[in-house]
């Protein structure tokens, strides 16, 4: 029943030689992996308004600067990256940059701040595309955490089913949303130029400022504009999703994503760019409490705000019930939700990666039926729908989590790429090609400088507001996989062979368990003799005195030609006497091997396990941690089994050796 | 952890030649068995009350007849049951007798209803004692159903210690109860006798009466009659608990049953008719809704009322702040609590019989730690605790649950009883026996017409009020445990020996599994080796090329004497390559065995097993459905699991054979 289910949703399996047909070409990865930063615009401009909303209307006039600031950022991150991709085309990104040039440490600092920031786009996206279905459909709001892991869910089922089919659903939403947005600006600014420019909904309410916020001058005033920069900063997230999707392109792999980089960061500025300036000549007003707002309609308690591009979509188009602005409201949902798929293709990709340098569980590096890496979609989808549910599904509460992570590898990629190009200079001496490191050299070294500003920013200004919980996760995460590292390493240097051959061991004790003298007993013993080992023991374990009377009656009227040796349990501990009988045994003669046989009957319902002891079970776990021992499991196959043994042999297709 | 946290709660081990110890005087064996059919006087006239109460105060005349019926019943069922328990004193109690004289059947209905109403015991005690400590505390109420299950959790782990302590635990609340009762009576009629009657707090409040209750006659006024009556049967509960632990009394077990049983019933119609007869004497008013009171004090949605025996100690002792009001409470919810312990040692007992006898899993049947049936106790306690939890420990509700199985079984019982003498009677020649045994059989048929009454009488006036769950759950556990045996017996059928002895199988083809070429992998090669096999394989699954050609290099580069066979697996599926391998050589040659070998290797951390891939434990699995095969595990200590072996080796005593 779970194969079935599991079918329906994930499909049937792949085979692995169709794993080349997965790539994608730059007009579909382009909306995988660039529609979280394009749709981060759809919540950008908000974040930036809000912060400067603390102090009421009197700081407004800063919101150009700042967006200015950010979009000067955008152009900055996405030049650095495009030398990024291009010099490192095998998807390791800003995590294969920071390692190969900063070593393994930085490249796991990154490693920690990334595998954060996938959870975080996951979270944040998908709850801003739920509060933007809400804004068109208001009726919803109670309903909010329960859409968000909805979403979540779908999501997760769509990327399970493989990289190429999400890519195909993920492309017509996020150009239907570029088109919208461009639609957006391009008939405001129209609009604006025939003077009749558009007014948001919220334009004629005042807002109450917060206490402290009040007549802010020099430092503290500083302070709010660059508090409301970090959170235009979001609109730099998911620029790394494409260095670390480089593998998924088509060849040329490097010029490709380098090429794509250019066409998201072009799309983003113009779209930022637009938005902000459309919200601040419309005089949309936006808070973190809808009660701070005077003139707010209806129960400030309840209710929400509508969002930024909601207000803006309906002031440009006629109201919140022309076709348009459901448009451009289903058009952001949908690139919104769709954007946590970006981090649905780099988490798993980057975990893999992890994996395979032995940083993270193994499991992670496997490919699941459809080829996807199953076991990261479904890690990143637990945690993520983790902290919706904990935040209750608001974007600004989870915001204050996001970014910090992404500053943290800009800087440190950023960082090792100018030793990058340091290093390359010391041997090229083709003039043309070192002019061009030049070049290169020089952006990285001011994207370095300018993210790890940045970085100092979001620290400082969103530290107490929440980013203390990821300066504390970050280096949890770093620890936690420097452990695993070391784990994995001493466990392969334990399981080195030795140069020498193998050593046989000198006899063999075989020890059959006996609890009663049935057909699996017996069958047992018989596949115990027929391995001819050194000596022969059938061995039982008394309980009460009953009962060996009984087996010893049974095992005279049987003829069994093994003598039945007996150990007292005065306790009832079947394990333990077994497990001491063994040590003895062992310790007598630790140069020879133990084989103990265990018959068992193989049931085939669910709820027939629960009618046997498991004493079989668990006794074979512990044998396993006795020296010289080796655990033979006789299995009996009772008739209710038969079912399950018919499907086993009825697999796809006959194995045969190759060679 | 775990082990300590046992160890602290249970105790530790205890020998199986301790088992005899634990045998139960008489004067300990009546307040651990006779504990819940004492303590039900605490609620019985309460429940009688109730009901009477749906007309007002009109039918309060009808009290002492409904009370005199209870005890005359009372005195019926004792006698009965004296019959039983000297006839059968091995303890199956009303389930043997109905199996032995009624056939299979009749013995599993009654076990069911046995099963289902030691649940109920549980449940309905916790939950009056829970009420008589509200009433002396009325601030608690709002914790009532945590300090409900809290007090479940209590009993759960003072079983789990052992029969005998938890006997001491239990004697003293007992003997003080039935002092504390004894004396209110007294006190109580000496007042009357001198002309200064208690006056119970609730006596000048009024009662409005439910509508369809008002001006019953004729058969209307029988049914709330027969209904009061039902509710009052209470009393009877528990009876049966003697008769099913006659085993635990010290010998001479069936006499020395009889006597505890007798004082039991003396006791109990003494307190139950001095109660009854004090609170229509005390004017006590007691309703289902406390809002139905004209004259209740406080707020009736969220206040309780007094428990009757709560009332009439404030009464008869001087209010309720008197010492003696408080001794009273104590000892009634102390008796009350630790009259569930009469259903946890009932149920747990009656479980084991039943296991033995192959109805239920034979997890029942196996003695803890400390000689307790640990797995019954735990499953009652589940039940009773969840129970309690989705009635929110209202005894009013719980109490429409119970005794309907009670009656079951006395009525069923009562008939076997009759065919037991009639059976006797038959082959009994000596005339002083054949007339003592025509008495029995009188006391006996008398019995069964009167539960039998009772039982039709229950089921029809408390069907609708939630005797229906009853009347479903018992035929369900019916049908499950026949089940069960029917289960155990084809089990049974298939795994008796033929009457030949064992066959060898013709050949061995040992298989052993490599994914990499480490050190368990040799190991496991080199035991394959020493068992000299007829053929020896060893079996790769090709996943990646990659992978494929380093096995073989590393392969030449030790000089593996044994050649590696290869499988493809395009699917990606270890498993099910393998499996197909198995079963096509089996196909091949269907009289030789398949030992399968499986290198593994042993972690000492939990945290460690997350870091492993469980491939080999589901192969494991699957592998013991397929024909003629054996699974041998090699294991392979990593340094970690250092800890865990020494452990397992410095067990208490070594184990020897014992011949």
């Amino acid at each position: 029943m779970f194969d079935a289910l599991k079918r329906l949703v994930v499909g049937r399996p792949l085979r692995s030689d169709r794993l080349s047909e997965q790539l994608l070409a730059k007009r579909i990865a382009l909306p995988v992996f660039a529609s979280d930063p394009l749709s981060s615009v759809a919540y950008a401009t908000q974040e930036i308004l809000l912060v400067l909303a603390l102090g009421g209307l009197a700081y407004l006039y800063l919101a150009p600067w700042i967006g200015l600031a950010v979009i000067v950022l955008l152009a900055v991150v996405v030049l650095s990256y495009r030398q990024v991709v291009r010099a490192y085309p095998s998807g390791g990104g800003s995590y294969e940059v920071a390692t190969t040039n900063l070593g393994p440490s930085a490249g796991l600092v990154v490693a920690a701040a990334l595998l954060v920031d996938y959870i975080m786009t996951v979270a944040v996206s998908v709850a801003a595309g739920v509060d933007n279905i809400i804004s068109a459909f208001p009726d919803l709001n109670p309903w909010r955490v329960p859409i968000n892991l909805g979403f979540v869910a779908l999501l997760t089922a769509m990327n399970l089913r493989g990289v190429r089919e999400s890519g195909r659903i993920f492309a017509v939403p996020t150009y239907l949303f570029v088109l919208g947005v461009l639609a957006l600006i391009v008939t405001g600014f129209v609009r604006i130029a025939f003077g009749d420019a558009p007014v948001a909904e919220s334009a004629s309410w005042s807002i109450m400022p917060e206490p402290g916020h009040v007549g802010l001058t020099g430092l503290t005033l500083i302070f709010l504009a660059l508090r409301a920069f970090s959170s235009g900063c979001t609109a730099l997230t998911g620029a790394e999703a494409i260095s670390n999707g480089v593998p998924a392109f088509k060849p040329p792999k490097g010029e490709n994503a380098a090429r794509t980089m250019a066409a998201m960061g072009l799309l983003s500025i113009t779209m930022f760019g637009g938005i902000t300036a459309l919200a601040l000549i419309a005089k949309v007003r936006y808070v973190e409490n809808p009660c701070d707002l005077v003139g707010f309609p209806g129960d400030c308690t309840s209710e929400a705000q509508r969002t930024v591009i909601a207000q803006l979509a309906a002031a440009v188009f006629g109201g919140t019930s022309s076709p348009m602005f459901f448009f451009i409201q289903a058009a952001t949902a949908l690139i919104l939700i769709l954007a946590a798929n970006t981090a649905f293709n780099g988490f798993p990709l980057l975990g893999s990666i992890l994996a395979e340098h032995r940083y993270l569980p193994r499991q992670l590096h496997t490919r699941g039926d459809r080829l996807a890496f199953s076991n990261g979609i479904l890690l990143l989808a637990l945690v993520a729908g983790a902290l919706i549910y904990a935040y209750k599904g608001s974007v600004t509460s989870l915001i204050q989590l996001y970014i910090l992570g992404v500053f943290t590898s800009f800087t440190l990629s950023q960082v090792g790429m100018v030793r990058h190009w340091n290093r390359l200079l010391r041997t090229e001496r083709d003039p043309a090609r070192r002019r061009r490191m030049h070049r290169s050299r020089i952006i990285n070294a001011f994207g370095a400088c300018f993210t790890g500003l940045v970085l100092v920013i979001v620290t400082i200004t969103k530290f107490t507001h929440g980013a203390y919980l990821v300066v504390i996760a970050i280096p949890i995460l770093f620890v936690m996989m420097r452990g695993i590292r070391r784990h994995y390493d001493r466990v392969a240097e334990e399981l080195t062979p030795d140069p020498g051959g193998m050593v046989l061991p000198s006899r063999i004790h075989a020890v059959v368990l006996v609890s009663r003298l049935h057909r699996p007993t017996i069958r047992a013993l018989a596949y115990a003799r027929a391995t001819r080992p050194d000596t022969l023991t059938a061995l039982t374990v008394a309980i009460t005195p009953e009962e060996v009377r009984q087996l010893e009656a049974e095992w005279d009227e049987h003829d069994i030609p093994v003598p039945l040796t007996l150990v007292d349990s005065p306790y009832r501990d079947i394990t333990g006497s077994v497990l001491r009988f063994i040590a003895r045994l062992h310790k007598e003669q630790p140069r020879d091997l133990i084989a103990v046989y265990i018959p068992e009957y193989v049931v085939g319902r669910w709820w027939e396990h629960l009618l046997h002891n498991q004493s079989a079970l668990r006794l074979k776990a512990r044998l396993l941690f006795q020296r010289g021992v080796m655990v033979i499991s006789v299995p009996w196959q009772l008739e209710s089994s038969h079912a399950d043994t018919r499907r086993a042999e009825d697999l796809r297709e006959p194995a045969r050796p190759t060679r």
